[in-house]
C-alpha cells in the first residue's frame, strides 16, 4: 500500500466533502447525527465484538493495563457514545451566524459570518469512543474529518466508521465527510500532518509524547494540549475554609486530570496559621507533600509523607497523589513562580482581597485564571461550551477549553447598494 | 557573529519584555507611542540621511526601480509614520477586556479576557516605514516584537529603532519590547521562524515568494497573506449601472492591490445585454481582456485588446490592467468556478435577487464575500479595524483583514465564592 497516495486520496475526498458540509443545513446535520445513533444501536453487538477482538489482540501484544482499560468499550461507554450524539445534536449550530453587521461611513455594511475551518484531522489513541465524539463535533461544525485512531482499536473503529457512513448517507450528506484511516501504518500520521492543501487543522488527543511529536513535525496548525501543571495560591487574606476546601478539591478530586493542582503556594503571612491544617487534610487523603525549606521547617513531624522538593518538582505534572508546596513572600513571588514554572494551564488564587484578585487575574499568564474556585473547573462542560474538542495550551486561535467554536473561523460579509471605492 | 545565539538572545529578551508589556496600562502604552513620535521628529534629519545612504547603496547594488521606490522615505512617508502613531494611539486598547462573564449552574462565573499573544516576529521588505507601523501595533496590543526588515533598509531601520527605544524608555517600558534585528544575515530569518519557545506568531509582509518560503519553513504560526485572485460575478438580475460601476472600480481603481478584481464572471442570460458596454468601458480604461470562447464570440471586433483566456488565466493574479472574463450558466457555475480558481481573498456578486445574494454569501468560501460592493473595500481601514496587521488568506486564528485583535488571544476568567467540583 502506498501510504502517501492513500492519505492524499483521503485528503482530496475530504476537501470535496467539506464543501458540501459547509452548506449543509442544521436539520440535515442533526439528521446525520441521529442516523449515526440509529446505526450504532443496530450494530451494537458487531461493535462490541470487534472491540473484544481488539482487546484480545491487545492482551496478546502485551498492552499495559491502563491502555487496555482505555481500549475497552464497556456497555456504559457504548451508551455514552449515544448520549454524546444527543448532546451534540442539542448544541446550537454555530455555522452561518452573522455578527457585528455595522454600517461604515461609505455606506457599506460589514460584519462577520461564522464558517467551518474545512477539514479537521484528529489523531487519538486507544479509546474507540473518541471516534464518535470527534466525528459528531466535526460534523455539527460543518467540517469534514479524517480520523486516525490507535492501531490497537482498529477493529472497533472500523465498525464504528461504517455506522458513521450509514448515518451520513441516510441524511443525504457525503460519506466522505468522516473518513476513518484504514491502515495502522504509522506513516499515515506523518502524511496527515503534512498536507496543508487538504487538512486545515490537526487535533491530537493523547499523551504528551504524541502531541510533542505531532507539533514538531506538523506542517498544518495543531490545537495542542500539552501538560497541566496547575497552581493554587493561598493569599494572606484567604478565607481559611475556602483555602482548605479548594486546595483539597483541586488536588484530590481526581489525580489523573490535567486541571488537577500540582503545586500549592502559600503566603508567608498565613503559612503558620493555615498550612498545618491543610497539610494534615491532604496527608489524610493520602497525598505526599514535597516542600520547600520553610515548608519542611513548619510541617516536619506534623504530617507523614513529607520530603524536600527539588527544582524539578516545581515543573512537574505528577498526575498522582503528590503535591509540591512552597511558602512565598506574597503575590509578587507567587505570580513570578507561576509564570516561570507553570505550563500555563490553570491557576487559582484564594483571597478576599479585591486588588490582589484583580492583579492575579490580569498578570498570571495561563489559559484559565480563577479566584476562589477549584482548578478542577477548567473544562469545556463546566465552562458551558456543551462539548470539548480539547484544551489548548497555545494562545494562537484558541486558548484553554475549546468547544465547537474552535473548529470554526469567521469570514467577512459586506452588504452594499452599489458602492465603489473613491 | 553566531546568528543562532544572537537570535536566541533577542528571543529571551523579547519574552521577558513581553511579560511587562502584557500588564502595561493603556496610558503607558500611549505615552510610549507619543514618545516614539517625539523621538522621530527630533531625529528626522538623521533618519532621512540614513535612508539616503540606503538608497545610494541600493542603486549601487542594482536594486530595481520598484524596490527603490518602496525603499525611499519621502517627507510625506515620514509624516505618514507620525500620523500612523497618532492613529494607533487613538485606537481602543483591546487588552484586558472581559467579555461574556456568565454564571454557570455551579455558581462560578466564567468569561473571557483579551490578552496579548506574547512575542510577534515581523518580517518585511524594503519599506522602512513598516518598522514604525509594526512596532506601534505590537506595542498597543501589549506584545513584544522582533522586527526583521530588509537588508537594503538597514540604516534607516536602525535609526528608527533608536527612536523606538527612546520612546519606550521615556514611558518606563522595557526597551526590549521592540527589537530590530541588527544583522542583514539571512540566517536570522531562519532562526526567528523556528523558535516557538520565544516567538508566538510570525507576520510576514512582502511578496508571495517570501511568504511561501516562510510558511514552508516556520515552526511558529504564521499570519500569511498570499495572493488575491478576486472575482466579480454579474448575476442575471444585476442592476446594469451597479454592474458597470462595480466592475470598473474593482478592476481599475488600483491595479497593484490584492483586492483588485482579476476575473469577471457574467451570467449568460445578461451577457449579451451587459458585457459589451462593460468591456468597452474597461478597454477605454486601458484594460486588456482575456475571454472564454463565448466571450470572444460576443466581443470580437467590439473591443481592442481581446485575447483568448487559457486555463492558467483563471488562476492568475495579474496585478496589472488585465482582466479574465468568463460567461457562466448562472450562480452554480459561478460559485463552482470561484471556489476552484480563487485564492479565497475577496469576491463580489452584483444582483438584486435576494435568494442568490444569500447563497453567494454562504457558499463562496473566501475571506470576504460581498453583495453589490467593490472588492476594493476589502481592507482593514474600510472595515473599521482602525489598523491592519495584514490580510490573512488562512482560516485558522484570523481570516481576511486582521486588526489589533489578530495580535491577541483570550484567556478564561473564573470568579467563584469558594466553589469546588463535586
Amino acid at each position: 500500500m502506498d501510504i502517501e497516495k492513500y492519505m492524499q486520496d483521503l485528503g482530496v475526498r475530504a476537501r470535496a466533502a467539506s464543501r458540501q458540509m459547509a452548506r449543509a443545513s442544521t436539520a440535515r446535520k442533526n439528521a446525520a447525527l441521529a442516523g449515526i445513533a440509529d446505526a450504532l444501536r443496530a450494530a451494537r453487538e458487531t461493535i462490541l465484538s470487534a472491540n473484544r477482538e481488539d482487546m484480545a489482540a491487545g492482551r496478546e501484544n502485551g498492552l499495559e493495563d491502563a491502555m487496555l482499560d482505555r481500549l475497552e468499550l464497556t456497555p456504559a461507554r457504548f451508551d455514552g457514545m449515544l448520549e454524546g450524539l444527543e448532546q451534540v445534536m442539542a448544541l446550537p449550530d454555530p455555522i452561518g451566524e452573522i455578527t457585528g453587521l455595522k454600517y461604515r461611513p461609505t455606506g457599506i455594511q460589514v460584519g462577520h459570518m461564522c464558517v467551518p475551518l474545512g477539514v479537521i484531522g484528529i489523531i487519538y489513541e486507544s479509546r474507540p469512543n473518541v471516534t464518535i465524539d470527534a466525528a459528531a463535533l466535526c460534523l455539527k461544525s460543518g467540517n469534514a474529518a479524517i480520523l486516525r485512531g490507535g492501531s490497537e482499536a482498529i477493529r472497533a473503529n472500523q465498525a464504528i466508521a461504517a455506522c458513521i457512513r450509514t448515518g451520513l448517507a441516510a441524511a443525504g450528506l457525503p460519506e466522505d465527510a468522516v473518513q476513518v484511516v484504514e491502515t495502522t501504518d504509522r506513516a499515515a500520521v506523518g502524511a496527515l500532518i503534512t498536507q496543508p492543501e487538504y487538512v486545515d487543522v490537526i487535533v491530537p488527543r493523547g499523551g504528551k509524547g504524541l502531541i510533542e511529536r505531532i507539533s514538531r513535525d506538523a506542517r498544518v496548525p495543531v490545537i495542542k494540549h500539552l501538560d497541566g501543571n496547575c497552581h493554587v495560591y493561598i493569599d494572606e487574606q484567604a478565607d481559611p475554609a475556602k483555602a482548605l476546601r479548594i486546595t483539597l478539591n483541586a488536588k484530590t478530586h481526581r489525580y489523573g486530570t490535567c486541571n488537577t493542582a500540582e503545586t500549592l503556594l502559600v503566603a508567608e503571612a498565613v503559612a503558620d496559621a493555615l498550612l498545618p491544617d491543610i497539610a494534615r487534610a491532604l496527608s489524610d487523603a493520602g497525598v505526599a507533600l514535597r516542600g520547600c525549606e520553610r515548608t519542611l521547617a513548619l510541617l516536619e513531624g506534623k504530617v507523614a509523607n513529607l520530603t524536600a522538593a527539588t527544582e524539578a518538582d516545581w515543573f512537574e505534572e505528577y498526575l498522582a497523589p503528590i503535591l509540591a508546596v512552597k511558602i512565598v513572600s506574597g503575590l509578587d513571588e507567587a505570580i513570578e513562580h507561576i509564570n516561570h514554572y507553570s505550563s500555563q494551564h490553570t491557576e487559582a488564587i484564594v483571597t478576599e482581597n479585591y486588588t490582589r484578585a484583580r492583579r492575579f487575574l490580569t498578570e498570571v499568564d495561563s489559559s484559565s485564571v480563577m479566584v476562589n474556585a477549584s482548578t478542577r473547573f477548567a473544562d469545556g462542560f463546566e465552562y458551558g461550551l456543551g462539548a470539548e474538542i480539547g484544551i489548548s495550551t497555545d494562545k494562537f486561535h484558541a486558548r484553554g477549553p475549546v468547544g465547537l467554536e474552535g473548529l470554526t473561523s469567521r469570514k467577512w460579509v459586506v452588504l452594499g447598494d452599489g458602492q465603489v471605492r473613491e
